[in-house]
């Protein structure tokens, strides 16, 4: 139920069961490589075709989560599912293959917590007893897509990110294990002004913040009741600019306010530029790792905050500015005291 | 709730509360012309460009619907929105003017069921207590992304659908007087190998039929429950598809079976081809026609079946077959006995 103004808070305690990610190399060479599901070295996935590879690692994602939920794919009722291709193809042809209902979502990077947030709704309010939430990105289909052809071998500034080739699925449902999805705050769409597609850090920054001191309004927590509070994918530019303008509303983060951006990589790897974006960033680092650490009993409380740059190609070559959004979602250990 | 496999019914009764539709100068000279709120004869509406135009009418379309319903925007608690364009950026551009939280959708022409859908869904679980559910499309915006620019002046089979200029927008929410929203069945992703995206009423014929047994399987409802089903935009060629693949179902429908593709446009119109599309045909036709119907006490019970293609300029390039969805509604009076 709807609590504050933008905030639904889940009281029948519905859980993820289970998630699965699904890598590229670059990714898989990162600090949390580990941590992924599946790693895969070959770009196209042995497809012929960037989308199909994207497409593959989606199927692949969401089997694992299936899977690793100790469910079959029959018992899933719904899947709700995006990506970053124009018209979500790579959600629409995976839930081809799927075959479960489908609502396709759209909010960019920030699809992973528009995905976990309608399903921990559809779960609370019986309308799924397990709803699919999943999202992808390839970084092949995406410079396709925004930026270059990659055989063009365009140059880019510090400033711009890598956007993550991989997926990310979780299966939210009643269940007895899992971290409890608690709260959603869904965000309001903010556009300061930034029109360069190589700063997408600077442009969403302010969506985070924003979508942070509602989440915090709305619930009467305030920082000291979270152990880590990671924004989507502003990465090593963006993320400074969050802390800010945090600081500018009287929030102060110390280090366990992060980004979902600046984890995916290290901080030297070659062509990772200011870190990760993607839909699939934020939600391969949150299902990847951010919920194990709360399994693993280290963290009772997290809150992740996906960010979305809502421009398309025709709108930036128009010379339109950025609009940005992000959805946060509250994350709990079952021992919350 | 979830009922039988893939319908929610929504107990509480919420109802559309207000309805906004406008429309361009094909769609105002159509059948129905007079029943939408705004005709615009521009097809720039004032706008610099049809992307501009597009939300133009899509913030008219909001505006006119929260009017309507006789609240503020202040009083909207949610957007829910999706377009035609990629990165649906009409939807996120006009959230960005309306300043609600945003859950952004896409399921093609089956976005303004979807909306209705989760809107229905918000308010029943207390989610939201006003939330808007809107979507558009603009013949010229849609020719650049998905056809050829329209000064080339490429020529259509008579197969092809006109895309709708248009938008509509619907408040839900508990009151005590509009439609009310009873069940939303949601549709899975079909394809029975159709390529060609000039023949996008037959691709979509096979998901609208599937979704339609769906529904009465789940509500264990009839057709003789129901005064009237209007397919979302199978137009005139596919249409007639879907009636005969009902027919093999045992299902049998007669005049009160049809489609909002045909319902949208004069048969002798110039360039409607077989009948209109976009995810504006079947959220004006509904909001602006069908719901009126309930309203003047001549039908009680109907069911709107709104179709997407799924596909993208990408996937058409790349020799894919064309995925479908559809998403039904149901709408019924007051004092349905």
């Amino acid at each position: 139920m709807l609590i504050g103004q933008q905030t639904w808070e889940f009281t029948s305690r519905p859980r993820v069961l289970g998630t699965g990610t699904a890598v590229g190399e670059k990714e898989g060479a990162g600090p949390l490589g580990t941590e992924f599901d599946l790693v895969f070295t070959d770009p196209y996935l042995g497809q012929e075709s960037w989308e199909k590879a994207e497409r593959k690692l989606l199927e692949q994602a969401q089997e694992m989560a299936v899977q690793k939920a100790g469910l079959s794919m029959e018992s899933v009722d719904v899947s709700i599912s995006g990506d970053l291709l124009p018209h979500i193809i790579s959600a629409n042809f995976a839930a081809r293959t799927n075959g479960k209902p489908l609502l396709g979502i759209y909010s960019a990077c920030a699809t992973s917590m528009e995905a976990v947030a309608l399903s921990a709704l559809l779960v609370d309010a019986r309308a799924a007893k397990y709803a699919l939430a999943s999202t992808s990105s390839h970084n092949s289909t995406a410079e396709r897509v925004f930026r270059y052809p990659t055989e063009y071998g365009g140059q880019k500034p510090p400033t711009a990110h890598c956007t993550v080739t991989g997926a990310g699925a979780a299966v939210i449902g009643h269940g007895i294990n899992g971290p409890i999805v608690r709260y959603a705050t869904i965000g309001k769409v903010l556009d300061l002004g930034v029109k360069s597609p190589w700063e997408m850090g600077a442009a969403m920054a302010p969506a985070a913040t924003d979508t942070i001191v509602a989440h915090f309004r709305d619930t009467g927590l305030t920082v000291n009741d979270y152990d880590f509070i990671a924004t989507g994918d502003l990465a090593r530019v963006g993320h400074p600019i969050a802390r800010e303008l945090l600081k500018h509303q009287g929030i102060e983060l110390d280090e366990r306010f992060s980004d979902c951006g600046i984890l995916m990589y290290h901080e030297d790897q070659p062509e990772v530029f200011s870190g990760g974006s993607g839909p699939a960033c934020c939600a391969c680092v949150t299902f990847g790792h951010l919920l194990r650490r709360i399994q693993r009993g280290e963290w009772k409380r997290i809150l992740v905050v996906a960010t979305g740059a809502l421009l398309s190609t025709v709108s930036a070559q128009q010379s339109e500015t950025i609009p940005c959004i992000a959805h946060a979602v509250t994350f709990e250990a079952e021992n919350l005291s």
